[in-house]
């Protein structure tokens, strides 16, 4: 980077961490839109993180966990997709794109409240081409058992039988597991709470997760009934979690030398 | 939390993640302070991951690189501490206790600059008993060789043989290191760029780097340079760095079954 006079530096595309400088752009531009909370920021830290040390890619084990996940949507009577500040601010096109494919309604679920925060997030998705979004209207919202955040108000999560949780909080996952709703989470931190109470975690990035649900979505739903339910009793989602974790075990550990290339010269 | 309407919730003193909140409170206050950047609570977050991974303690490891930077200070003719806004924010009462006993003045330098923030970190270290700071005067600074970014302006940076980079980038520890100086870096990630530049690495959270180089240097002070010099020839960076490594395996390997315990009711 040749200029930070800004937080807005045009960073070129052939710069190493282009992809994760241009994302971070984005949560800090939705922090002064009003979409991402302050704490949001820092959460997409922790994710950058565990991104890294996973190798910045979407892995086998996740891939399987969007196979099972697809399928749980698509077999679900009543799937919703819970939205949050990041993940608007992220990626709003496709989380428009999937909802349409997966026919599976968007609702707005905030941890933090802030006066304008709903309407921005609103805004976003219009633009991104929604044409209803829930968890807007206060009127038509009830609470959910066992949580005391601002997450407790939803709307047709409530009834919901499936219902997808990208970047959520361990609270939350647990209220809604303990409602016998099956919980799909994308997580990158695969200790997270969250992570572990899910039935089906997706221990990846949501930059590459949403794309590759539509991608995974178009396939399965030329499958029947039975061949969606074979996908998901195949998968086990704590044995997915232990192998996600074997690879960034595998990662420090060829890094123990790899690392210090970048200095040899110097040594 | 049963509260957060805003962002400022009172964390009881019991919450498992106590510690961790108070200072995730101090970072966001920094921003709307102007002391910290947009960018550094993303950077904040990514440390707070590498913190979970490692136990969120001080290891052995880093106590080892605590004990061989406070030796390296001691032993330095123009030691200096290079303060950013995180590290302000974070540690303000700590750096400047540091600075006066190892007798290294602070010296702020910034990536990301804006209009009153050199003002807003300046009061901060003067509010916690600073007497002189360095790095405020652009007509005392020199460019850095090697570095286009805004961190080339240094004061006592440009003459100093030992500098302790606290949550530094890794094109400047690059450049300090091409300068031929003494880098002593503070990073959670063991594997950033400025973790295998530096000459001494103290994997750990500043937060507990801060208190605990104080002790250690209230005790080395008392030994003699041939004491110190021995101190700093035992110390072996890359073995240190990949004994960290080790620990983030280990703790990984443990929480294959640990972490699901908290769900085992369940399955």
């Amino acid at each position: 980077m040749t200029s930070n006079e800004n937080q807005d530096p045009t960073v070129p595309k052939t710069h190493p961490r282009y992809e994760s400088l241009k994302y971070r752009h984005k949560i800090i531009e939705g922090m002064k839109n009003l979409v991402v909370a302050e704490a949001g920021l820092i959460a997409h830290g922790r994710g950058e993180c565990f991104d890294y040390i996973l190798g910045e890619k979407t892995t086998q084990y996740a891939k399987k966990a969007i196979g099972a996940a697809v399928a749980a949507i698509l077999l679900a009577e009543k799937p919703v997709i819970s939205v949050n500040g990041n993940v608007a601010a992220l990626v709003p096109d496709g989380l428009v794109s999937l909802s349409k494919i997966l026919i599976a309604p968007l609702e707005i679920n905030l941890f933090y409240q802030k006066e304008g925060r709903i309407e921005a997030i609103k805004d976003i998705l219009l633009k991104a081409g929604a044409t209803i979004i829930h968890g807007i209207n206060v009127s038509k919202m009830v609470d959910l058992e066992g949580l005391e955040s601002n997450r407790r108000k939803v709307e047709l999560i409530a009834d919901a039988d499936v219902v997808l949780v990208p970047l959520e909080d361990g609270d939350r996952t647990e209220a809604l597991k303990k409602l016998n709703k099956t919980v799909i989470a994308v997580d990158l931190n695969p200790l997270s709470r969250t992570a572990l109470w899910a039935d089906i975690t997706i221990v990846d990035n949501i930059v590459r997760t949403v794309p590759e649900m539509i991608k995974i979505a178009n396939e399965l739903k030329k499958l029947n009934i039975t061949q969606l339910k074979q996908i998901l009793q195949k998968f086990n989602n704590k044995l997915n979690i232990q192998n996600t974790l074997n690879l960034i075990v595998e990662y420090i550990e060829r890094q123990k030398e790899k690392a210090f290339e970048i200095v040899k010269f110097r040594l």
